[in-house]
């Protein structure tokens, strides 16, 4: 049993190993692209659904092995990128026989991001980000009481005059994420409105000035603010360097001090 | 008295007196979102009614509870937060009768405001944001000149030709702030404008190029900075960790120089 | 004489006076716009013609004042917002006869501008974005360079399927800025061209990801920068109060050991 | 053979040979504008052939020069400006009999570029920006297997409903770029799509959220950070400045104390 371990743990830490996964993945990837193309999946159906089957058995093999490698079970769970991978493949068993073929596609598609959980400076980048999630999740809370109470008064002011925008609560919803992303906003959305109701532009104006000036803005200090650290971690700044030096020179002061006693 | 005020302020300080709030809260933008559903809100017109006067009444005790659990009445009124709430609930009293329909739900929406005012994170974030407000202030004068300027000049040369986009002064502003967002600039309003006068396109590229890549990235500066220095309050970096251990050693130096004497 | 000097020069100091220059410059400010509006301009033609002619020599005493109170001519040229001044006021007296309208009514226009010179923070926030002007205009050369080939080579390529947009050299240009704002590129510029040259997103694509994503963020790169950096000078960090403070007990430990000799 | 090169090695240090190559590459720049003029271009076709010739071997020669003026082959070779150099001078000599008219055109184009090598602070501007390529690589790589992923699910579900946008995988890619810069991505792209597929409306608000919002300021963060750590390295932060003197004391600390014994 100890043997059988030992072996898959030294498999699992080739980079061959590695290296042949993410060329699955990535043949993976273009089965998935091929059958888009309508004439391709007739005419070569079998062979995909063939290929497609093959590549999931191979990938459960694979992290069976890397499953038998670790020490324990715990260990290979703690892991969340474990758990994303198990449950992407899982996710193609359970599926296989069912009727969703959408939902079976699209999780076969989906299949692509474990080149995120394989290649290591993706999944850093990956984790950088999630770390952010946090920060972010303040911004986004505040974004969206925003969101909320300028799409309730958009509904009740402007359902009338343009219901295709703000007919309903959730139509308004999305007409401010399209004004937020700045698209369209006065041609398409404003000056049909400002033609009916000519005080309407301060809804519009505040809205972009506080959401799109204001608060998305904080994503991107948070955004900018992380790749910096990020940055600042991988290579220390010079001021970190000379500090270093200085703490050197500080303690042979000190051994100087003590040897004179 | 004075036991009275104990107990409020120990409710007051309570997790459960903060988190009741805030699911109230919650029920009021529903109910305020429900509202906009001209279906919903007809069949159930009565009790959105009812529930709205029953939250009316309990933000008002509770803000009696918060009031009377504090030392004094000035150091309730010096937090601003606590002004907010007090305006925002007072106006749904105030306007509770009156025929003006429109605002009493407008004060109504503005009630979900609160939670940024009972919710510790966001709280935060804002008061950072109002800190912002001198460094944003003097760039919101500079571009306030740069657009008077430029909305001006637009007038005098474009308001015979494009009269929709230019033909007043605050018609020429509109215009611009939408110029400013790069929305349909050149597809809506540059080039019918540089189909009569071929010479126009250097009033929109200065504009833009002064307007959008330069005053605006102030804002994004602006921000980005305050967001940085939030973030280093928050967690010291390695280097002021390294300068605390410097600091700590040359304490000891000294120790020991003083020792010897 | 250096009385009078004496005299001019605490009178150009006084903050009544400079707060008098701010208010006519809005004066100035209000009544350009208002000559914006045809029905008012007309109506009270001479009154604006007034007023303007009273500004105009209200300036040109107040930077009369503010020259006699300096030293000498030479420390008042040094500074280029006084020369920017004098230009600015003298333009209004050399037109005033000539039959440019146009041009004199921007000069007026322009006199709002003044502003920047009076008010110390506008005026601080001008003079930054100057010093970037260094490392800005090498930006712009390479944007220019970039431009440039572009240019050449949409003319050569689409001045027949598009003659609207790359018909002529300096069309090219106009239209690749619109495209670096990424206002309709898609729908207005490439999709059209793309019915006609399959190959032709190549073209756009490569450059809205070098343009718009390399090279305008290198704008945003240095403005950022700069709004730290001033941000730093105003308000010492806490990693630069720290430091302080070592050198402080640096210098002491130097006193004892100095002492002790 | 020693002497020649000691000649071709001071010339190419002149700095008026540095100045003429910079003015003979603007004249390139000229002719190659003026050639898009088609009037220009047949009325002057002669003259603009012998321009170019001329300036191709005078860049020849040029680049014969500076080589001969280097110490060995190898060092020439080593710096891949001068390979760029090389490459884009060769190319003019090889393609010039052929009948690829549009790539020789091209060619002449993008000898243009040889500014950068040419211009030190541009040269130094894009090596600063190639050592940003691994960083933004992952980036892209990120961005990539996100584009795929929604490419391929967004030809799954909409190839039917919109054709010109989703109706191949490489039509999606072209699409997602589209909606990635924002432009026409609710007006042109979702509200057809949405009209026919009420749900459609999740696919673009997350691939937006993510891909706009989080992955392309992953770049704004990169580039920014890249212009902060040039600056820093050429004007040293006060931070530094105070710790080159801390360091300055106690190195004469350390002398006391060495003194003494």
């Amino acid at each position: 049993m100890k043997a059988i371990r030992q072996i898959c743990a030294r498999i699992s830490e080739h980079p061959i190993f590695t290296n042949t996964i993410i060329v699955l993945i990535i043949l993976n990837a273009i089965l998935v692209g091929l059958e888009t193309y309508s004439n391709v999946a007739s005419k070569f159906h079998e062979w995909i659904y063939f290929g497609d089957r093959l590549l999931l058995w191979i990938f459960t093999i694979e992290i069976v092995i890397r499953l038998v490698g670790r020490k324990s079970l715990k260990s290979f769970i703690k892991d969340p990128w474990n758990m994303f991978d198990v449950i992407i493949v899982a996710l193609g068993h359970i599926l296989v026989g069912s009727h969703y073929v959408t939902v079976l596609r699209v999780v076969r598609v989906l299949r692509v991001l474990r080149a995120v959980s394989i290649i290591p400076s993706l999944r850093k980048m990956v984790n950088a980000l999630i770390l952010t999630i946090p920060s972010m999740g303040t911004i986004m809370l505040l974004l969206g009481i925003f969101f909320y109470i300028y799409a309730v008064i958009g509904t009740m002011l402007y359902s009338d005059i343009a219901p295709e925008y703000f007919g309903t609560l959730h139509d308004s919803l999305l007409a401010l994420f399209q004004v937020i992303t700045l698209e369209s906003w006065a041609s398409g959305v404003m000056r049909p409105i400002l033609a009916e109701d000519p005080t309407s532009w301060w809804y519009f104006v505040t809205f972009i000035v506080i959401g799109a000036f204001v608060i998305i803005n904080l994503f991107v200090g948070v955004i900018v603010n992380n790749v910096e650290e990020a940055s600042r971690e991988e290579t220390p700044s010079p001021t970190d360097i000379k500090l270093a030096e200085l703490q050197q020179e500080l303690a042979e002061i000190k051994r100087l001090l003590e040897n004179k006693k």
